[in-house]
């Protein structure tokens, strides 16, 4: 049987579209404070669905779904991108708080309005151009190599490709994309920012990703990032600039890369809880996650200040493997010292799904990464029937 | 419109008999783990209802409402002792996991049981006699002064009453209770340990109760404690001796007294998560519900290690004050430096009811015990009409 969790008093009504790992952890930090919280997803059983006051089955793609989920509440935000803005825009004209910002959502999920967006502000990224199609495309023979992203409707690696020479160009997106410049990459970093209304900001410390230079994929993420003084301050003043040109309160992770001669440039920017901020739950007084509960209830920001440096690393779902989960050598990972495991209670493991991640808290350095490498050597999350 | 949260996958069913900040705080916990939760709870607005799988509205003192809600789990643990223990016992019967056991709960409930059970199993604790009822009482005039307490019944401060001389018997308990020497106080302790079912421990640092010597009550908590390392040894020897002797996996929250001779008593044990260990969320690897989760999923006991040290103040109603809660104040303690902020979302405040906490993390005690001072001054849970 199931019971109406009456709406308790004068507390604010918030919701989320997605219910997946990042609405789950905001709902975790939500339990913090007196705040009704709603979500809108198109699974009963995802990670965030038994989390909230109310939870509603819908599209978050689907103008009357959002509509019909937004109308009442009070403040309404994001897990993903891929949601419908113009019901947003009609929430946002009727008083709800819309955070990010439809507007703000519209130049973001938009490959091309957001490089276009960079480069009217002044923000600096790697050089592009438009390309309307593959015809198009073909003119940029020089301008190779580059990275051809569509301009929505990408999302999480698809839509992506890096075209080295002309016979790359034959495949190509047929459809409005933006071809970027490949940066000679040094470093890649995350800059996690929170604006409230008023305008007041919030600077978590830069992350740093760290690849596997053999498997050339990311192997676990730190944070502080080991960079120089001069380009934190770079990159902070980047990411305001970016967040004061969106107009908008939220939370924000700027994704960076810092070029081989030093230079900083913008990869893009995510206006939502972000993954890699997920060491924050552990490592930092105010949570990511805590920060945009007290952006959207209109409490003073939170402290991003780290207590202890931080290693983060994500479980994904091994390969070959698809169906019900099944974790291998979760006991030794509970085991570690100083660290945080975090599964999202999903039913079914894909290769490469996002299931969980481990936060690792240490002043020494050379333990978060044996750390980090000893988990990502020991858990497997795999399924009874491999493919 | 409501959805069933489908049952996935092969996640262990686990109970909690009550909905309140306990249960709540558990359940922001156990969503780092793949388990289905229920929570039983005779308000449906209870600061726990919202964050389970399935809610069940029912009473946790009635037989038929612990049985039919613990039937077809697999593991069921309380946030209160007065719970239907009978209910439990016929759940274990049939193959339920009970946290605490029946058999313990029935012990530590009755508060004679519990003094008999530390005496015969040679656990220091202040001497007491079993009273029957008034006319009982008035034999053990020699023994005051002392503290009265209701056998079963009682709960947080009620069935509990200072006897101090002669005209004091006449107001005593006239029903079975524990008289027992008024133990002169040195210093409160808690110490919480956990036991798994293959009895392994872990036992976190001690935590110390300080008092306001103005006005005799709570002040803040201060973990770990500061107490010399040969009562520190004791304590934990004493706290161990407890729970193996209770013979149940669980956690545990072991109150003691420091007498003003150095020598350590047992005052009273709870157990299950307690009031004494919320600081753990933040300060600890594994905090005192990580634990829980983790005795009841068989996983690993959890680190219970310190992290930071830290102070924890109850955010409690202000007298003269019942209704519809409003906080003053918060901005002040949201913009404090290393504190944390746990709301418990109850609609209701009324004068002394526990609707928060606030940890502190410092390296610095003297911070610590600014911060506890600042936040009790500063925050007030109020209400429109005063009383």
């Amino acid at each position: 049987m199931f019971y109406l969790h009456a709406i308790i008093g004068n507390m604010l009504k918030i919701g989320i579209l997605g219910g997946g790992q990042l609405g789950r952890m905001l709902l975790q930090a939500a339990a913090n404070y007196p705040v009704i919280t709603h979500v809108l997803e198109n699974n009963p059983e995802c990670p965030a669905a038994h989390l909230c006051h109310r939870f509603t089955l819908g599209d978050i793609r689907n103008f009357d779904d959002v509509y019909q989920f937004g109308k009442g509440l009070d403040g309404i935000s994001i897990e993903i991108e891929s949601v419908n803005v113009d019901a947003l825009e009609k929430l946002e004209s009727e008083g709800v708080r819309v955070y990010p910002s439809p507007s703000a959502l519209r130049i973001i999920r938009d490959k091309i309005l957001q490089k276009q967006f960079y480069k009217e502000n002044d923000i600096p990224t790697a050089p592009f151009h438009i390309t309307q199609n593959r015809e198009d495309l073909k003119k940029h023979n020089e301008f190779l190599p580059a990275v051809h992203k569509i301009g929505s409707g990408g999302y999480d690696g698809r839509g992506v490709q890096l075209l080295y020479d002309r016979k790359d160009l034959d495949n190509g997106f047929d459809t409005p994309s933006v071809l970027e410049r490949k940066v000679n990459i040094h470093k890649e970093i995350s800059q996690i920012i929170a604006i409230n209304r008023k305008g007041e900001t919030a600077l978590y410390p830069a992350v740093e990703m760290i690849f596997d230079p053999v498997l050339n994929q990311l192997d676990y993420q730190l944070s502080p990032a080991e960079i120089p003084q001069q380009s934190l301050w770079r990159i902070e003043a980047i990411a305001l600039k970016v967040v004061k040109d969106l107009k908008t309160p939220g939370i924000f992770a700027v994704e960076l890369f810092i070029d081989k001669n030093g230079d900083i440039l913008v990869n893009e920017t995510a206006p939502r809880v972000h993954n890699s901020g997920h060491h924050t739950i552990e490592a930092s007084y105010s949570s990511q996650f805590d920060m945009l509960w007290r952006v959207m209830l209109d409490y003073p920001l939170g402290n991003p200040k780290q207590i202890v440096p931080a290693a983060m690393i994500n479980l994904v779902g091994s390969k070959g493997h698809s169906g019900e989960a099944i974790y291998e050598g979760l006991d030794d990972i509970l085991k570690l010292e100083n660290a945080f495991l975090h599964l999202y209670g999903k039913k079914e493991t894909r290769p490469g799904r996002k299931m969980g991640h481990v936060t690792i808290l240490s002043t020494d350095k050379s333990d978060l990464v044996y750390k980090s490498k000893t988990i990502k050597q020991k858990l497997r999350i795999t399924s009874k029937q491999p493919d």
